[in-house]
């Protein structure tokens, strides 16, 4: 089975690989672009049966860092 | 609106950061993870009726390297 982890800084944090992402768009001539926020997917491949709460104890000790990271499990 | 674009390494191509996550996970006592791969997840805040082909083109120009990364938009 698999599973797809999402991990993205939470909204507040400032986010200067997005902000650099925006510029570039701009200056590639992208118009409205208002805003773009950058973060990580992270696919793992479990053994089948792996429960969702294992997952996400994986993201609490190691895949995110939750105090300025918010992350999302979800099994695929 | 609002578009999410996910950028992964194309399958063959090496993926260290996701190699050591794997290694880490084993270390903190996660027994059967076979393969962790991980990418980019870019969501983007665009001018309403932005079409799809807009996003695509800036995925090809800035946001993926195609040589080796595949991408996926989806408009949310």
């Amino acid at each position: 089975m698999k599973a797809r982890v999402h991990v993205m800084l939470k909204n507040g944090v400032l986010d200067p690989q997005g902000e650099a992402v925006r510029h570039a768009l701009g200056a590639l001539g992208f118009d409205g672009v208002q805003g773009v926020r950058q973060g990580k997917v992270i696919e793992l491949d479990l053994a089948d049966g792996t429960p969702e709460a294992t997952v996400t104890e994986m993201c609490e000790k190691l895949l995110a860092n939750t105090v300025i990271e918010s992350y999302s499990v979800e099994l695929v």
